[in-house]
């Protein structure tokens, strides 16, 4: 499927984190762990489990054609897990038959999701962590800088451009939280311990469960499930419900930024070097906020329905005749892309951000002037200014507290 | 707008505390506990105070009309401030100007929403509560109760109804775990302390700011904000969040079970009489659990959408010229009342349920005997069926202990 | 369910239209049509036909009994059918048993939903063109009002609000003829023929089914289904659709009149008196544009996710064990209170539109300004002018000729 | 992006369609077209014209790099704008200034998705077309062959396998003729005639404008715009629709296909050679039908949400700061993957389907046994039967006559 239409409004770091390759990464560090840990409980050799261990290597393997054979078997783990037992028995034919025992495919590719949901929640952590520290920064440099307060019509209130930012800054902490709670409960090792056949060996298989998912979800970094053989998404798409409160925070954000840094507003800028302008003109429009916050808008409005499609597919009958363990992952990436991409771009934004506090105090002239004079006096006092003040710092302590 | 078309898909409780009068109620129980806390902080006269919560009775009001009004001025709040204004006045005029005085409208309406949904959020965790142990009892008492595992084709593998029933609940233990969480954060109170205009009593005002925050929400029992001024939604989104994921599992189950029970494969049944048939023959197909089934299955399909418009709302500029936050408000009472209809229903469900574990055993044995003789075997031993039962136990005590 | 969080989104006319009220009369046109084509086609006594049509009258019904009733049996259709059998056994208990004969419940609350669509497009489509010939007209007499072309940053591009107007018009003229194709195939008559246990009378009524159906659709003005027993809702969820379409147009121009009258940049105004304000200084905020905006936004954001639930409707099985005929038309009252909602406010706001086309000109100047002097001339030529005029009589024209 | 969590959902001859390559090959076609009809209406050089042409192959550029780039700019069309310019001019370093001359970005990224769109779109009309000549057969063949009707509980009602067939294709036939209908105002091609600064040139563009459109039209085969200019996405979108709404009906038939394959019910099978089983035993379960409803299915949740977004990006102010032409694309490649998945795998489930017909009368009788003699003497007479068999006839002639 074609990468144009969407590249622009992504960043090159996830779009390598989502790569098949890295997907077909995440698939082999699955199998290579448990393998590991059968061998340790003493469930097959240790000889047998080196060999496929060894085997589980990207490079080993033909990725395009891993995705052709997708399609045509209509499974995302199959054609993998027989890629791989052909590869090994290449080298071991005797350890061929260890591989992907013991487990679902849908263990497999849960298992391989999580894998790429954390790094990907990594980078999202350090844009994020980096945001809020630029707004609660700014907050409390721009606690006294006033400005018109637009939310509410008639706009003759007051507010101070370090208070905009706490309040930009207040959602994204609290986000950030739910988000280390979200992921403390979601991004987890899956382990059924299904599809043995042989009496003994499943016996066996269930003997050591415990061991086996404390050793996988140790070597893999994922948490261990709350029992084997749990397959309910309910904590993966919680997760991706606390992405969608992020992204409508990070718009709101954005579209904010827009709307001030707008010409014939002209409350923000960016830091950097404007274009070249006439002088003794207003400074050129700027060109980058409007593009990133083109890129924050274009995720604000996908988000939500990707977002909408997980809670859809929890309701699904597994009961039912069709499996759709594996067709349940399919939104997944365009999330994360876009997700990553809005916190990547509002981090830009705010980073960049460069306040015209003349420009708000002029802007706020205007309208002050345009009002009667005791309506004027009462929106625009000097308390209420005060209040600003106050709020943004009593805000960033709280915030800091969180 | 029509309730008959939606009427049918919910429960006359979540109808009730949704009505008009309710919110009308909830709004005037916000006016009074802010003159109370206002009166009890020194900042306006008890004489007032009294009069005004003296009014705050929803009886004196004339519902219909404040609906029409809001309309008209295109505003939740305006016209019941102005209502109640006026009633005010008709008893004691020198109180009147003590009215809303020291809070937005959003103020209002925001907490009145936290106030509606805290009162419907009481009946689905009674639901909830009620079908996890139903659940978790029938898991036990049916660990051994061996039928197909219909969710991976060929469905020539085994379950058992006990295990079931503990995959069901192992969701709904998790989301009640998360809701109280979300209840925790969003049902709070909102007080921004604007709109008063002269300086004095607008300082007095915020010095009493974080008492008139405590007494207030000790009042209404609702949470206290993390500060004065913070309107963001994305608490309160976070929590609808929890309510789609929530619905979702219900979904599931609900799917299930109308899977289940149709009458080709008749392993559930109404706990009920049945329907009068002839004697010998089969028994009458259980209709309730499809009507049941029908009402669970249009609220899962109807959240995840309404979810979706809340997440989306995120993102509307607040420093724009539209002020949007009464707006975001109109989606809740669709989203409460689905979710608490689909809550009922599986409750319904479940505890009427009535597994026929001897028509589970037949289906089962009519796959075996389709099977060539080693997978069989292998398929349905005696150890797949220790092994469900084992899990079914040891889901329900971990389940017991979350 | 309270109206309270929506009333102020939707407009009275529309309320009535979707009352319970309403429901129910659409409900007894069609059970009235019924028996007064089966008296005509010779299948039931003329006088059963009177008795029966003599009560189909709303005003014999206990409207919130139903609605409590239908909360009970899960049906939309049951209490009402039962009611009207009671009715009129009271009068003429002969012709009880001729009440609902030869239909399906669907075939009742499909063909009231019809009813009620028809009525609310009416209002929709008369909006429409009153916006549509408004907007034409000002395409013309401001053809040569230059303004900023703000789409396109820099936004050192010329536009004219002539051809702003008469692209806002563009697809609403293609929504207009789009809906008037979507409702020639959508608003049908549904009769099934269904429910009749005895064979003479099941004949009978086949046999004169495309006369019942032609005399139905004549009596209720609705169009004639393509064959008897066709439920699927393909054509309705088309018109849906449509619905959404238009929206998402209406929604455009309300964001553009949001942006464009904001204080900040002032270049559009309501027609009628703005608020006081002091003698020389800039005019009061245009309150109301803000207002409708907010009207118009919200609705422009709900409609989509209204439209996804009946596009994910349509693929509900019905051959499974769950009747979901009566729950699918439970968005409906919303998307047209949402669609008609938006429709009227884009009407008030057109038509009280005031450019203030010397702010056009000073905001364009100070733009040129900043522009070095080359690409100044070019983008701002006499040329572009000429080509703005030239492209608002050619879009006029185009558009009166569709 | 990873096309793994996707690519077996979708179809190679999709994937190829909307390959980086193929949208890289449809702009140069676009800007191959722009250059000829300029050169025929005498705008440039022939040998300019020429040069660019010669260039505009795409095994010239570097595709990958072109992807990057686009991350790199935020920008879609410009990267490959630039690499042309480059391109040509090692050639021809006269023509390179002839490039991407007289038209917008978003004509160039429009034009470009309706090219691939057109593609996308043979191919499903391929499918439909298959789909319902199958089905239409079908419900002739199997018109008398009665089976339960099992979507209003009791179940106790009946229909045939053709009936159902016929009634599986009539809103496929009605989204065909929709279909076509909404390609021909969709599929159009975009030119706006901007960005030209020196006046005469821009006057000799305007001059030719018409004759432009006439040339590159024909050229691509694609729709002429309405008039130069018109941007709006309105009609694109109503296509989007369309696609939904046939997606929602092709889910049905798999929902109900997949129901009636259940093992359980067993009264649909695959055509083709069943997997082994023992002699006398029940066939073994339908594998791969259900694997092909995962896929439909899959496509069936998720395509409501693409077309939401659409939607919901109508109403995005093209006045504001944010330039948002290009972002309206991003939806499209996964919707158009999703919509061509579901309608080849309905494709191949109806042409590879076997009614188990004597499953169908056995599953028919042990209901009718169940039923008091009368009223199963009613709902499944041999006038019912004649019914379904009248029913699916006269579907068929009116569904072919369409």
């Amino acid at each position: 499927m074609s990468c144009l239409f969407e590249s622009f409004l992504s960043t090159p770091e996830v779009t390598e984190l989502l790569s098949d390759r890295a997907v077909v990464g995440a698939m082999l560090r699955f199998e290579a762990a448990l393998v590991r840990a059968q061998a340790i409980a003493g469930l097959i050799p240790q000889a047998a489990a080196q060999s496929i261990m060894g085997t589980c290597k990207v490079e080993l393997f033909d990725v395009p054609k891993l995705v052709r054979e997708s399609a045509q078997s209509r499974s995302l783990a199959k054609p993998l897990v027989s890629s791989l037992r052909e590869t090994v028995s290449l080298f071991n034919p005797q350890a061929a038959s260890f591989v992907h025992v013991g487990c679902s495919d849908q263990d497999l590719v849960d298992t391989a999701l999580s894998l790429v949901v954390r790094d990907v929640l990594k980078l999202i952590e350090t844009d994020l962590g980096q945001t809020i520290q630029t707004l609660l920064k700014m907050a409390v440099q721009h606690a006294a800088d006033a400005m018109l307060a637009r939310s509410q019509p008639p706009w003759s209130a007051l507010t101070s451009f370090g208070l905009m930012c706490s309040q930009w800054a207040a959602p994204l902490v609290r986000s950030q939280r739910r988000l280390q709670s979200a992921c403390s409960c979601a991004l987890s090792l899956s382990l059924s311990l299904r599809q043995v056949s042989e009496p003994q060996a499943l016996a066996a298989l269930q003997d050591k469960g415990p061991q086996l998912i404390t050793l996988m979800a140790a070597d893999l970094q994922l948490n261990a499930p709350d029992f084997v053989g749990d397959s309910a998404q309910d904590e993966s798409v919680a997760l991706a419900c606390e992405l969608g409160v992020l992204v409508g925070s990070l718009g709101k954000i954005a579209a904010d930024i827009a709307h001030l840094a707008a010409f014939d507003i002209g409350e923000l800028m960016q830091a950097t070097a404007p274009l070249a302008s006439a002088p003794g003109a207003r400074p050129a429009p700027p060109l980058d906020i409007a593009n990133l916050c083109m890129v924050a808008q274009a995720a604000a409005q996908r988000v939500p329905q990707q977002v909408a499609v997980l809670l859809a597919m929890l309701s699904q009958a597994h009961g039912s005749a069709v499996d759709h363990s594996q067709a349940q992952l399919a939104p997944w990436p365009a999330l994360l892309t876009a997700s990553q991409g809005i916190c990547h771009v509002v981090t830009q934004l705010v980073t960049g951000l460069q306040p015209d506090t003349q420009r708000m105090r002029s802007n706020l002239e205007a309208v002050r002037a345009g009002l009667p004079g005791k309506s004027a006096k009462a929106r625009f006092s000097g308390e209420m200014a005060t209040q600003a003040v106050a709020l943004a710092h009593t805000q960033v302590a709280a915030l800091r507290a969180l």
